[in-house]
Protein backbone atom coordinates (compact mmCIF):
# COMPACT_ATOMS: atom_id res chain seq x y z
CA UNK A 1 0.00 0.00 0.00
CA UNK A 2 1.19 3.30 -0.50
CA UNK A 3 0.32 7.04 -1.06
CA UNK A 4 0.56 8.72 -4.43
CA UNK A 5 0.51 12.32 -5.08
CA UNK A 6 0.71 13.16 -8.81
CA UNK A 7 0.11 15.95 -10.77
CA UNK A 8 -0.54 15.80 -14.39
CA UNK A 9 -0.89 17.56 -17.66
CA UNK A 10 -1.77 17.41 -20.82
CA UNK A 11 1.67 18.57 -23.61
CA UNK A 12 2.10 21.25 -26.01
CA UNK A 13 5.24 20.02 -27.79
CA UNK A 14 7.50 16.91 -28.88
CA UNK A 15 10.14 18.54 -27.01
CA UNK A 16 10.24 15.60 -24.49
CA UNK A 17 11.24 12.93 -26.91
CA UNK A 18 15.16 13.68 -26.92
CA UNK A 19 14.57 13.48 -23.60
CA UNK A 20 12.98 10.25 -23.01
CA UNK A 21 15.21 7.24 -21.63
CA UNK A 22 12.67 4.02 -21.53
CA UNK A 23 9.04 2.90 -22.75
CA UNK A 24 7.20 0.87 -21.71
CA UNK A 25 3.68 -0.49 -23.21
CA UNK A 26 0.81 -0.88 -21.38
CA UNK A 27 -2.76 -2.79 -21.89
CA UNK A 28 -5.29 -1.29 -19.31
CA UNK A 29 -9.12 -1.88 -18.16
CA UNK A 30 -11.23 -1.61 -15.39
CA UNK A 31 -13.23 -4.09 -13.56
CA UNK A 32 -14.88 -1.46 -11.42
CA UNK A 33 -14.11 2.55 -11.51
CA UNK A 34 -16.61 4.79 -9.20
CA UNK A 35 -15.70 8.43 -7.21
CA UNK A 36 -13.62 6.85 -4.67
CA UNK A 37 -12.50 3.45 -5.94
CA UNK A 38 -11.16 1.76 -8.88
CA UNK A 39 -10.23 -1.89 -9.63
CA UNK A 40 -7.73 -1.87 -12.50
CA UNK A 41 -5.69 -4.72 -14.63
CA UNK A 42 -2.75 -3.26 -15.91
CA UNK A 43 -0.63 -5.75 -18.62
CA UNK A 44 2.95 -4.77 -19.68
CA UNK A 45 4.87 -5.44 -22.57
CA UNK A 46 2.80 -8.05 -23.09
CA UNK A 47 4.38 -10.43 -20.70
CA UNK A 48 3.31 -9.38 -16.98
CA UNK A 49 0.10 -8.06 -15.11
CA UNK A 50 -0.54 -6.43 -12.16
CA UNK A 51 -4.24 -6.07 -10.52
CA UNK A 52 -4.15 -1.94 -9.20
CA UNK A 53 -6.93 -1.12 -6.08
CA UNK A 54 -7.16 2.38 -5.70
CA UNK A 55 -9.25 4.07 -2.90
CA UNK A 56 -10.02 7.31 -1.64
CA UNK A 57 -10.15 11.23 -3.87
CA UNK A 58 -8.21 13.55 -4.69
CA UNK A 59 -4.43 14.57 -5.33
CA UNK A 60 -3.82 11.86 -2.67
CA UNK A 61 -4.97 8.66 -2.95
CA UNK A 62 -4.56 5.25 -1.21
CA UNK A 63 -3.39 2.43 -4.04
CA UNK A 64 -2.61 -1.07 -3.45
CA UNK A 65 -0.71 -3.16 -6.50
CA UNK A 66 -0.61 -7.04 -6.78
CA UNK A 67 1.19 -9.43 -9.38
CA UNK A 68 -1.24 -11.67 -11.25
CA UNK A 69 -0.90 -14.23 -13.62
CA UNK A 70 -1.09 -13.21 -17.00
CA UNK A 71 -3.92 -15.58 -17.92
CA UNK A 72 -5.88 -14.43 -15.01
CA UNK A 73 -5.78 -10.87 -16.60
CA UNK A 74 -6.25 -11.99 -20.00
CA UNK A 75 -9.14 -13.70 -18.53
CA UNK A 76 -10.37 -10.93 -16.34
CA UNK A 77 -10.21 -8.41 -19.56
CA UNK A 78 -14.01 -10.57 -20.57
CA UNK A 79 -15.00 -8.43 -17.71
CA UNK A 80 -13.66 -5.14 -18.65
CA UNK A 81 -15.92 -1.92 -17.94
CA UNK A 82 -15.79 0.16 -21.20
CA UNK A 83 -13.12 -0.14 -23.83
CA UNK A 84 -9.24 -1.59 -22.55
CA UNK A 85 -6.53 1.17 -22.56
CA UNK A 86 -3.54 0.97 -25.21
CA UNK A 87 -0.31 3.42 -24.23
CA UNK A 88 2.98 4.35 -24.20
CA UNK A 89 4.74 4.99 -21.11
CA UNK A 90 8.08 7.07 -22.13
CA UNK A 91 9.86 8.24 -18.87
CA UNK A 92 11.87 11.58 -18.93
CA UNK A 93 14.04 12.65 -16.21
CA UNK A 94 13.15 16.08 -14.79
CA UNK A 95 15.60 17.15 -12.22
CA UNK A 96 15.16 15.18 -9.00
CA UNK A 97 11.62 13.97 -10.45
CA UNK A 98 10.60 11.98 -13.25
CA UNK A 99 8.03 12.68 -15.49
CA UNK A 100 5.75 9.96 -16.95
CA UNK A 101 4.75 10.68 -20.33
CA UNK A 102 1.42 8.34 -21.66
CA UNK A 103 1.11 8.16 -25.37
CA UNK A 104 -2.07 7.10 -26.28
CA UNK A 105 -2.61 4.60 -28.89
CA UNK A 106 -6.02 3.29 -30.44
CA UNK A 107 -9.55 5.22 -29.96
CA UNK A 108 -7.44 7.72 -28.28
CA UNK A 109 -4.50 7.79 -30.51
CA UNK A 110 -3.21 11.46 -30.35
CA UNK A 111 -3.68 12.01 -26.77
CA UNK A 112 -0.44 12.35 -24.46
CA UNK A 113 -0.73 13.53 -21.12
CA UNK A 114 2.52 13.77 -18.56
CA UNK A 115 2.46 12.96 -14.85
CA UNK A 116 5.11 13.67 -12.41
CA UNK A 117 5.30 11.52 -8.68
CA UNK A 118 6.25 14.56 -5.91
CA UNK A 119 6.95 13.54 -1.96
CA UNK A 120 4.24 15.89 -0.96
CA UNK A 121 1.47 18.24 -2.18
CA UNK A 122 3.25 21.29 -1.83
CA UNK A 123 6.93 20.05 -3.42
CA UNK A 124 8.12 22.20 -6.58
CA UNK A 125 9.74 21.08 -9.84
CA UNK A 126 11.45 22.40 -12.79
CA UNK A 127 8.81 23.16 -15.18
CA UNK A 128 9.40 22.29 -18.84
CA UNK A 129 8.21 24.14 -21.49
CA UNK A 130 6.66 20.70 -23.16
CA UNK A 131 4.21 20.83 -20.54
CA UNK A 132 0.89 22.64 -21.45
CA UNK A 133 -1.87 23.05 -18.71
CA UNK A 134 -2.74 21.51 -15.33
CA UNK A 135 -5.66 18.92 -15.80
CA UNK A 136 -4.81 17.03 -11.95
CA UNK A 137 -7.86 16.54 -10.08
CA UNK A 138 -9.97 16.58 -13.71
CA UNK A 139 -11.73 13.66 -13.52
CA UNK A 140 -11.71 13.21 -17.63
CA UNK A 141 -8.56 12.79 -17.86
CA UNK A 142 -8.88 9.96 -15.37
CA UNK A 143 -7.64 6.60 -17.26
CA UNK A 144 -10.96 5.19 -16.17
CA UNK A 145 -12.77 7.98 -17.52
CA UNK A 146 -11.15 7.65 -20.91
CA UNK A 147 -11.46 3.78 -20.74
CA UNK A 148 -15.44 4.80 -20.12
CA UNK A 149 -15.62 7.90 -22.10
CA UNK A 150 -12.84 8.06 -24.54
CA UNK A 151 -11.11 11.37 -25.04
CA UNK A 152 -12.44 14.86 -23.99
CA UNK A 153 -13.70 16.58 -27.19
CA UNK A 154 -11.55 20.36 -26.45
CA UNK A 155 -7.93 18.52 -24.68
CA UNK A 156 -6.23 20.83 -28.39
CA UNK A 157 -3.91 21.67 -26.19
CA UNK A 158 -2.18 18.02 -26.36
CA UNK A 159 0.12 17.37 -29.23
CA UNK B 1 -8.16 -18.37 -12.03
CA UNK B 2 -11.22 -21.05 -11.43
CA UNK B 3 -14.63 -21.73 -12.01
CA UNK B 4 -16.45 -22.84 -8.56
CA UNK B 5 -19.72 -24.57 -8.69
CA UNK B 6 -21.46 -24.64 -5.22
CA UNK B 7 -24.77 -25.22 -4.01
CA UNK B 8 -26.22 -23.89 -1.05
CA UNK B 9 -28.43 -24.54 1.60
CA UNK B 10 -29.85 -23.31 5.05
CA UNK B 11 -29.70 -25.77 7.78
CA UNK B 12 -32.33 -27.17 9.81
CA UNK B 13 -30.34 -28.69 12.89
CA UNK B 14 -27.36 -28.66 14.88
CA UNK B 15 -26.68 -32.42 13.78
CA UNK B 16 -23.59 -31.64 12.01
CA UNK B 17 -21.59 -30.33 14.82
CA UNK B 18 -20.75 -33.97 15.68
CA UNK B 19 -19.11 -33.99 11.87
CA UNK B 20 -17.36 -31.06 11.80
CA UNK B 21 -13.34 -31.63 11.54
CA UNK B 22 -11.92 -28.18 11.55
CA UNK B 23 -12.82 -25.37 11.97
CA UNK B 24 -11.65 -21.14 10.83
CA UNK B 25 -12.38 -17.98 11.74
CA UNK B 26 -13.10 -15.11 8.72
CA UNK B 27 -13.61 -11.32 8.52
CA UNK B 28 -14.80 -10.42 5.25
CA UNK B 29 -16.18 -7.39 3.41
CA UNK B 30 -16.97 -6.07 0.15
CA UNK B 31 -14.98 -3.12 -2.04
CA UNK B 32 -17.45 -3.32 -4.80
CA UNK B 33 -20.43 -5.76 -4.93
CA UNK B 34 -22.86 -5.91 -8.33
CA UNK B 35 -24.79 -8.21 -10.19
CA UNK B 36 -21.83 -9.70 -12.38
CA UNK B 37 -18.84 -8.79 -10.29
CA UNK B 38 -17.50 -8.55 -7.09
CA UNK B 39 -14.39 -7.66 -5.05
CA UNK B 40 -13.75 -9.26 -1.67
CA UNK B 41 -11.23 -8.95 1.35
CA UNK B 42 -10.76 -11.79 3.89
CA UNK B 43 -8.97 -11.91 6.91
CA UNK B 44 -8.50 -15.30 7.80
CA UNK B 45 -7.96 -16.31 11.77
CA UNK B 46 -6.34 -12.62 12.03
CA UNK B 47 -3.53 -13.56 10.47
CA UNK B 48 -3.79 -14.02 6.96
CA UNK B 49 -5.51 -12.37 4.52
CA UNK B 50 -6.66 -12.80 0.25
CA UNK B 51 -8.61 -10.69 -1.94
CA UNK B 52 -10.99 -12.33 -4.43
CA UNK B 53 -12.63 -11.20 -7.75
CA UNK B 54 -15.65 -12.83 -8.55
CA UNK B 55 -17.33 -12.41 -12.19
CA UNK B 56 -19.85 -13.52 -14.10
CA UNK B 57 -23.88 -15.00 -12.98
CA UNK B 58 -25.62 -18.14 -11.33
CA UNK B 59 -24.25 -21.23 -10.62
CA UNK B 60 -21.23 -21.17 -12.72
CA UNK B 61 -18.72 -18.26 -12.18
CA UNK B 62 -15.32 -17.09 -12.18
CA UNK B 63 -12.97 -16.44 -9.31
CA UNK B 64 -9.83 -15.07 -9.29
CA UNK B 65 -7.75 -15.26 -5.68
CA UNK B 66 -4.80 -13.61 -4.45
CA UNK B 67 -2.76 -13.33 -1.19
CA UNK B 68 -2.26 -9.65 0.08
CA UNK B 69 -0.28 -8.31 3.21
CA UNK B 70 -3.11 -8.17 6.57
CA UNK B 71 -1.82 -4.45 6.24
CA UNK B 72 -3.44 -3.89 3.50
CA UNK B 73 -6.16 -5.55 4.54
CA UNK B 74 -6.85 -3.35 7.16
CA UNK B 75 -6.09 -0.16 5.18
CA UNK B 76 -8.77 -1.41 2.53
CA UNK B 77 -11.48 -1.95 5.46
CA UNK B 78 -11.77 1.12 6.02
CA UNK B 79 -13.05 1.42 2.11
CA UNK B 80 -15.58 -1.21 2.76
CA UNK B 81 -19.31 -1.32 1.19
CA UNK B 82 -21.67 -1.94 3.95
CA UNK B 83 -21.12 -4.27 7.27
CA UNK B 84 -17.98 -6.63 7.32
CA UNK B 85 -19.10 -9.95 8.04
CA UNK B 86 -17.78 -12.14 10.43
CA UNK B 87 -18.17 -16.25 10.85
CA UNK B 88 -17.06 -19.32 11.54
CA UNK B 89 -16.39 -22.20 8.44
CA UNK B 90 -16.57 -25.51 9.87
CA UNK B 91 -15.60 -28.33 7.28
CA UNK B 92 -17.96 -31.27 7.44
CA UNK B 93 -16.60 -34.15 5.58
CA UNK B 94 -19.68 -35.84 2.89
CA UNK B 95 -19.30 -38.84 0.79
CA UNK B 96 -16.74 -37.77 -1.62
CA UNK B 97 -16.95 -33.89 -0.95
CA UNK B 98 -17.13 -31.77 1.97
CA UNK B 99 -19.32 -29.65 3.33
CA UNK B 100 -18.63 -26.03 4.55
CA UNK B 101 -21.14 -24.83 7.37
CA UNK B 102 -20.74 -21.27 7.78
CA UNK B 103 -21.84 -19.54 11.05
CA UNK B 104 -22.20 -16.36 11.40
CA UNK B 105 -21.44 -13.09 13.96
CA UNK B 106 -22.43 -10.06 15.20
CA UNK B 107 -24.98 -8.85 13.29
CA UNK B 108 -25.75 -11.93 11.47
CA UNK B 109 -25.98 -13.99 14.76
CA UNK B 110 -27.97 -17.00 14.50
CA UNK B 111 -27.58 -17.71 10.60
CA UNK B 112 -26.17 -20.94 9.41
CA UNK B 113 -25.77 -21.76 6.11
CA UNK B 114 -24.17 -24.76 4.29
CA UNK B 115 -22.38 -25.13 0.72
CA UNK B 116 -21.09 -27.97 -0.62
CA UNK B 117 -18.29 -27.53 -3.72
CA UNK B 118 -19.59 -29.77 -6.59
CA UNK B 119 -17.32 -30.80 -9.93
CA UNK B 120 -20.19 -30.50 -12.15
CA UNK B 121 -23.48 -28.77 -11.80
CA UNK B 122 -25.00 -32.40 -12.37
CA UNK B 123 -22.70 -33.77 -9.90
CA UNK B 124 -25.41 -35.82 -7.60
CA UNK B 125 -24.00 -35.94 -3.42
CA UNK B 126 -25.47 -38.03 -0.63
CA UNK B 127 -28.04 -35.14 0.97
CA UNK B 128 -27.34 -35.27 5.11
CA UNK B 129 -30.61 -34.67 7.25
CA UNK B 130 -29.02 -31.48 8.92
CA UNK B 131 -30.10 -29.12 5.06
CA UNK B 132 -33.06 -27.87 4.70
CA UNK B 133 -34.11 -25.52 1.64
CA UNK B 134 -31.85 -25.05 -0.72
CA UNK B 135 -30.45 -21.42 -1.61
CA UNK B 136 -28.40 -21.78 -4.46
CA UNK B 137 -29.05 -18.66 -6.48
CA UNK B 138 -31.01 -16.92 -4.19
CA UNK B 139 -29.20 -13.43 -4.00
CA UNK B 140 -30.36 -12.53 -0.41
CA UNK B 141 -28.48 -15.47 0.74
CA UNK B 142 -25.09 -14.16 -1.13
CA UNK B 143 -22.52 -12.60 1.17
CA UNK B 144 -22.20 -9.51 -0.44
CA UNK B 145 -25.96 -9.39 0.26
CA UNK B 146 -25.48 -9.96 3.36
CA UNK B 147 -23.22 -7.29 4.33
CA UNK B 148 -25.08 -4.71 2.91
CA UNK B 149 -28.98 -5.55 3.57
CA UNK B 150 -28.05 -7.72 6.73
CA UNK B 151 -30.44 -11.17 7.42
CA UNK B 152 -32.87 -12.10 5.02
CA UNK B 153 -36.65 -11.60 7.20
CA UNK B 154 -37.85 -15.08 6.62
CA UNK B 155 -35.16 -17.72 6.91
CA UNK B 156 -36.68 -18.97 9.51
CA UNK B 157 -35.37 -22.21 8.80
CA UNK B 158 -32.52 -21.60 9.80
CA UNK B 159 -31.20 -22.72 13.28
Amino acid sequence: MGQEIERKFLVGSDGWRDRAVSARRFEQFYLFAGEDRSCRVRITDGSSARLTLKTGRGISRGEFEYEIPLEDAEALRLAAIGTPIEKTRHLVPNGANTIEMDVYHGALDGLVVAEIELASEDETFERPDFLSIEVTGDPRYLNQTLALRGRPADDKASS
